[in-house]
C-alpha cells in the first residue's frame, strides 16, 4: 500500500494540470485510475486465494458433519460469527452491515456445499 | 494451515473411540469442529481486513471518479476482472461461478458507494 501510494503520488505529479491538458480520447487509460486498479487487482487475487483456502476447510467440515450426522447449518455459531465480524469491521473502518451481508453470502454458499455433501 | 492440521490430528488422536464414548450432551463442543472453526475464524478476520483495505481504495476511486465526472460503473473493466478472477479461481480449485458471484457482490457494493459519493 505504501508503494502504491508513492506510485500514485508520482503518477499524480507527472500528470499535466487539468486546465492545460488536451481532451483525452474516450478510451485513453487514466493513469491515476490505472494505479488504483493495479492495487485492487492485487487485493482481489489475495481474496480469491484466501477464499479458496476457506472453502477447503469448510469442505472438510461438510464431510465431517455429514459423517457425524451433524446439521449443515448452525444458527448459534453463525450469530457468534456475525457479532465477531461486525466488531472487527468497526475496528477496521469497514461498514458492519456490509460485513454481515458478506458473511451471509459466504455461509449460504457453504451450506449449499454441505447439503450437496450430505445428499451425495 | 500446517499447524492447524497437526492440531486436528492431535485432537483426533486424543478423542475417545466413538463406540466407547458416552453420549455427548446436546451442546458439548465437538473438538474436531472447534479446531476447524478456529482456522475459519482466523481466515475471516483476514478477509475482513483485506476487504477494509479494498474499500479504502475504491472509496478513493469513487471520489476521483466523482471529481473527474467519470461514470461509477465500468462494464468493460468488470468483464476483464471477472475473466481474470475466474482463471485464478480455477488455478486455486475454487468454483469459478462462485468467484464471479463474489466479485459481482463486491462490485455492486462499490457502485452503491460511488453513487453515494456522486450524490453527496
Amino acid at each position: 500500500m505504501c508503494l502504491a501510494s508513492a506510485e500514485l503520488l508520482l503518477v499524480s505529479r507527472a500528470m499535466p494540470q487539468e486546465t492545460q491538458s488536451p481532451p483525452a480520447p474516450a478510451n485513453a487509460p487514466d493513469p491515476v485510475l490505472a494505479a488504483y486498479r493495479k492495487s485492487i487487482d492485487n487485493i482481489d487475487a489475495a481474496l480469491i486465494h484466501i477464499l479458496a483456502e476457506r472453502f477447503r476447510i469448510t469442505q472438510a467440515v461438510g464431510e465431517y458433519k455429514a459423517k457425524a450426522t451433524l446439521p449443515p447449518a448452525d444458527p448459534d455459531r453463525e450469530a457468534r460469527q456475525i457479532a465477531r465480524l461486525r466488531k472487527l469491521s468497526e475496528e477496521a473502518d469497514l461498514d458492519p452491515e456490509f460485513s454481515e451481508k458478506f458473511l451471509r453470502f459466504i455461509i449460504d454458499e457453504v451450506i449449499r456445499h454441505h447439503e450437496k455433501a450430505r445428499g451425495g
